[in-house]
């Protein structure tokens, strides 16, 4: 089942530039990892924003939840979750 | 995969009481085959409004999708759907 | 460059079950006439809702708001349309 | 009397993690304890976020807040409260 | 238990004023038997609107549904309910 | 005239234990007061938040302000002001 | 004591031209005489809209109401009301 | 002074084709008027939709509304207006 | 011109009570000096905040931002304005 | 391809005025380039407000973010971008 999936990460004020170096490279290799697995299919840059629109696909939102969860900018990230359908178009 | 699902009928000025009465026949009964596959697990209503939030299992959106549509209602009806994951303490 | 665009459609009441069913076929032959010519790459369905999310390709908003306008639904749609940035880890 | 409750819990950035396990066990143990008397129904997680959705039935309203206070991380959830109404078909 | 409710009506404009008058008179009828049974406790008007605040006391939302769904007006009110609790200064 | 005043108070986190405790008794024997002086006339708490809702009477506006800047937790409340007309049914 | 108040009239499609002229002049007549009784202080337009935003001063809720709803559109009138205190270098 | 306005025009649906087709055509003569005349000086389409975002120049906030209220689909068209302010790096 | 300018201001926690009292006093200054040059025409407390609804004349929406701008307590301020056209009746 | 931005920017509070003046300086360096490249083409100052409305131009959101992501305050702005549609009446 597909998710569209917004977020937007806030890392704060107050993080130096070593650590936010060290957070960045980690979440793309989570990230590698979490397309490899096939939990994340597309990325998308909401242009002027620090904000991501993804496709991803998960067996259910607990699983798609995980998956978010093991990204090590989780904790500064605001995300919403829409679950979609298949189009009677896309079979 | 449970879903939150919030909905509100307006069917239209113009549909005659005993068309409605009809309506809200086969809706009940529809609603009383989809409890009994599973689908439908609870329903509240909203006070004060002809809203009703229901507590939904399926597979996935599309199958919930295809379960809300079969509704005789579903033509007049606002939909919103929420995924819902499970949450840790009641595994 | 790619937009994620949703919409919903909203037949008027007063258009017969005829009218609506020579709609949604022309409808779906402009969709694949779009696909074929690249610039429909995905369609989903907004679960429980007569709303579609699409991912859309076109040199720019000109040329995307002229394939919109090409669809006989047109006219009864509400759309909103985002402009979507590459994302680094997709290059 | 049900009521759905939604709350999102933000522990202050300056909070330790020492103190935030402790919190979290407390809060589990608290939780535990209103389920056992029959406050706390069902708890779900509103995926991508530290925001949960539950099902909570008390004699009124008064006692629902009396029950969420208590909770050892009430101070920081942003909590929001809707009162629930039998369905018809629920009886 | 107290409920803050809050509702607007929108009569049809193709109602005549002979419904309209006797319409209002039945739901006058209404709201003070509603307030001899204790169940509506204060009404205020919206100044500037067909909008109405209420203060109403019942067992649970399912009474407090039924007490709003007896009003003649009813089918044309778009109603919004507030659970009140009990503040520690009352008592 | 009367007012419905919705209220949520946040103290600041730095603030300590003692000094809220100060705060909240100064709190309760100001609104005692404006009880007496018939400025404030019932409260209510909103579940599950650090909010109020009251129903206040008071010359005018601005006499409602001065009652609610005499507040000691004022300069931590957020504040909303909805001005109520008398409905000819409570007359 | 003074509002703000704000309002758009939409009449419907239905209504004659002629209808609406003497719509209009009543209104106008009605609103010169609210000014002359010191209610309505000043009117001004919302460029581009069938909307006003007005000063008007009354006693309290009551008398505005009762003054917005003697003007002639009163019923296709959408207005909100804001109460406004007199600000201290007013004084 | 410049003024970046938006508007979307829905015209009823009970309108004849060849009505339409008049209006249009008048509108678009009125708004090359509008040009000439200095008051409009660019139009966008949002993509997607039948809105239109505009950059117009008039002495002030009632010379704009006369010029918006001066086109035939006024009657028609949701309006907002924004004042925009020189920006020092345009001087 | 005439323009409505709402604003609230909120001075940061950490100022002290020394600083506060001499912004409020170059604040009241300075309004008085804009009211001389009849910048400034009418202030209203919105009751319950620390806000205020006001009425400006100024040639321009720039001439405004830089009496806006020139207000001490400014970089404080959250600002929203209006641009007012003249109301026929006004005439 | 033109796209209308808006952008609100908030230095920190701690930052000093050196930085501040250092930050304005580059920020204004950093534009005059990319109006020689072609890419910005207007700024307006949303009156009352740091905020501020552009028409940029760029092959596609990509360039643009690339564009807004070099301004040396982009860090601390919020930005939101429109893509804009060509108007028939501009070709």
């Amino acid at each position: 089942m597909e998710f569209l999936v917004r977020f937007e990460t806030r890392l704060p004020d107050t993080m130096g530039e070593e650590e936010r170096k060290r957070l960045r490279e980690a979440e793309r290799a989570r990230a590698m990892r979490l397309r490899e697995d096939g939990l994340l299919k597309r990325l998308w840059r909401v242009p002027g924003r620090r904000a991501v629109v993804g496709l991803w696909e998960a067996p259910d939102a607990t699983a798609l939840h995980d998956a978010l969860a093991s990204l090590p900018q989780f904790p500064w990230m605001d995300v919403t979750v829409e679950a979609l359908a298949v189009h009677p178009q896309e079979v």
